[in-house]
């Protein structure tokens, strides 16, 4: 083998490829992707452009966060302990019209410095003005599949203006930034789009073959709104409608019949488990043990930063898991490894990328996290997925690197200067309330 | 004012006195008291031998962790996802027949870190060898509310001498550290101690002037394993007994019936609230909202290490809040002001210090925290208190001081060798297990 890009030698492995361990690993990296990986020996005989010496960390891959609308930085702590329904049509919504291009990019920039200081490589998106999380995900040197959202809400033009913009979005951006853009449509939720809308969105997505992102029986009072109360459930009705027969990301999935469970694991729908904000707005919690019983794929996600609000997924890891353990009563099920997977290889087959990323194997993309576990309560290590899962923090991130590109080493961002994306961000913020 | 002794000045303020907010505050401290608090007005003048510039953090009474078991920490992690009861007969219990005192110290000292390193500064401590806690408190300079654990489990006469050791431990180390510790008994729960024991402690607290800090309500298995199914339950049993009339604080309380509440409120019986321990091992919701409507005072703890996994009180703030809401469907429930006030000044009152400690006011003793808000998952700034409980973590702790002395500054903790005391824990840790 030629001169290697980059070696971390010294540390911890927690591959994610089954539960395999190497407590003194190396890994190699050449073009953006793990060329070998495996036991620290005879490292000093290894040429390599770049070496870290990882001692007292752990590599694993990283996290992959399968839901959120990272340009709601801009909202963070705006509107605070209030239901959904009044919390999007009072403040959200109205706000977000007021939105401009350059505000989403602000924003989206807030959420990408936010997501490599706490160890996310990659995240799907869905919001307005997608391009311009698109030029984040580029500045910011993360992967994303992104989403440009679609809100009819019983304006047929906007409706119609808005799967337009969703479409040549995903047309546009396939592949941008080096291919670490991906791309999907964004059809909001069953109860702001018509039946109608959803299956053109449907039918748009298979010609394109693109997956969608879309809210998914997030709350009971929505979609009974729209006078269904006694009919098929929402993922009946859009079973029926021909919707599910795709790649489908689907976020919350809180109010599921058993039906609806079989439904989504016949239809291969992606479930994206959203833990922190299902809890904050109250809604209510997604029967995740049942779904994994029924052999549905579970990802996670934080949502967007206005409802958790943070865009933490060790966060979202501990409270998932915890918040299944006191829902079930039965502290044994969603144990540490099993809510890792699902933010590691069980996001990356979310989001189609599990032959790319998810896990730490040779032929696969450098999209790597290392964590310093030399930190108090991270000590004792008797057991280092129940440390990751249950005490790590996304402070406790000391390295990131997507497609073999470092984008922090030691705590210090190196694609965006830190001070000024902050500044920016909240000044913006400031001005939006204020319009 | 003569030479002051510490000047804090820049800062915003959150004094937890009423909703009372400085935008640009200054704190004057001497002989460990805060001489004066206001604006940072002028402070050019103040002569003070030490001076802090606290721009861009928010200053606020240090966190106060009402239940916990410091000396756990050596068990972080090593047992997970099991239920209570086997989590306890199992694996900790005969660890904990193990311990020695000098284990004990180690542990201590690792749970006194992990606190100051994310801003609590008092906590109320239950365990065996209580005395090396005490001198971890010495130690690390923090403050301690500490207690004798005492667990019958059948053997009388194991229960008298715990009972012993309990009330020596309270005569002996009453005002230790220059007054930092506090005593209490520590009767482990009505399920691990017989009522006639029960009855013993209540008369011994009652002559010693001393608070009484136990496991109550917990768990409805432990308790109904006992053969009292139809009999009265826990709270009645231990209110019938005389038990809870002098100065109780109680932990968990999650089995309670709205009779129980009734009685907690009208003995003044101090609840600690224990989220993240209650949903690690899937025990149940404590019904906080309810309790509060019953005028219970109600403050906020971590439980131990092997628990949680984690003596975060940011954390436990905001999944505190996270599970009223999800419980009750109500996401306007213990909003971020009323979760923070249980995270200090109704700690505080739990503790019997609230004329001391919990809120930053002249006269008070200088226990005070400065959170750095110049982080990107803490901008922008719309709202203190929502940042405070729903986006910062204990990480985001920059200095932490207790009686008027600094034990952290800019993240350098300054009474503890870190290095060292973490490696002194995961040595006696492992040497524990393989005992």
């Amino acid at each position: 083998m030629g001169k290697a890009d980059l070696l971390i030698y010294g540390c911890a492995i927690v591959a994610m490829n089954g539960k395999n361990f190497i407590e003194n690993g190396a890994i190699v990296v050449k073009n953006g992707v793990i060329a070998s990986i495996g036991k620290s020996t005879s490292v000093e005989n290894i040429r390599a452009e770049k070496k870290i010496n990882a001692k007292g960390k752990v590599a694993l891959p990283g996290l992959i966060n399968c839901h959120t609308h990272v340009p709601m930085t801009l909202f963070r702590g705006l509107v605070e302990d209030r239901p959904l329904d009044s919390w999007l049509k009072e403040t959200i919504w109205p706000l977000e019209t007021k939105l401009k291009p350059e505000d989403v990019y602000a924003g989206a920039l807030l959420g990408c410095l936010e997501m490599i200081r706490s160890g996310t490589t990659c995240f799907a998106d869905m919001y307005f003005h997608e391009d311009m999380v698109a030029k984040a995900v580029e500045k910011s040197g993360l992967r994303g599949i992104l989403a440009e959202g679609i809100i009819e809400s019983g304006n047929k033009a906007l409706g119609e203006r808005m799967f337009e913009r969703s479409i040549d979005f995903a047309k546009n951006f396939r592949g941008h930034a080096n291919g670490r853009v991906g791309v999907m449509v964004g059809p909001h939720a069953a109860y702001s789009c018509s039946p109608s809308l959803l299956i053109k969105v449907g039918v748009a997505a298979s010609q394109l073959k693109v997956g969608i992102h879309l809210h998914l029986a997030e709350s009971n009072t929505m979609f009974k709104k729209l006078g269904k109360k006694r009919g098929p459930t929402e993922v009946e009705s859009l079973a029926k409608a021909g919707f599910l027969e795709g790649h489908v990301l689907a976020a919350h999935c809180i109010n599921l019949s058993m039906n609806d469970m079989r439904i989504l694991s016949e239809r291969g729908v992606n479930v994206v488990y959203v833990p922190v904000a299902n809890m904050k707005l109250g809604l209510g919690v997604a029967k995740i043990v049942d779904l994994l019983r029924f052999g549905v794929n579970v990802s996670l996600g934080t949502d967007g930063a206005a409802s958790n609000n943070v865009l933490d997924m060790f966060e979202a890891m501990k409270i998932g898991s915890l918040l299944q353990k006191i829902f079930y009563k039965n502290p044994t099920v969603l144990p540490a490894y099993d809510v890792l997977k699902m933010g590691t290889i069980d996001g990356a087959e979310a989001l189609s990328l599990e032959k790319n990323v998810g896990s730490l194997e040779k032929g696969k993309k450098a999209d790597i996290v290392l964590v310093d576990l030399s930190k108090p309560h991270l000590k004792p290590l008797h057991n280092i997925y129940s440390s990751l899962v249950y005490a790590a923090r996304g402070s406790d991130v000391d390295t990131v690197i997507v497609d073999g590109k470092i984008l922090m080493e030691k705590g210090q961002v190196t694609t965006l200067d830190e001070q000024s994306v902050m500044e920016k961000a909240e000044t913006t913020a400031f001005d939006l309330v204020c319009r």
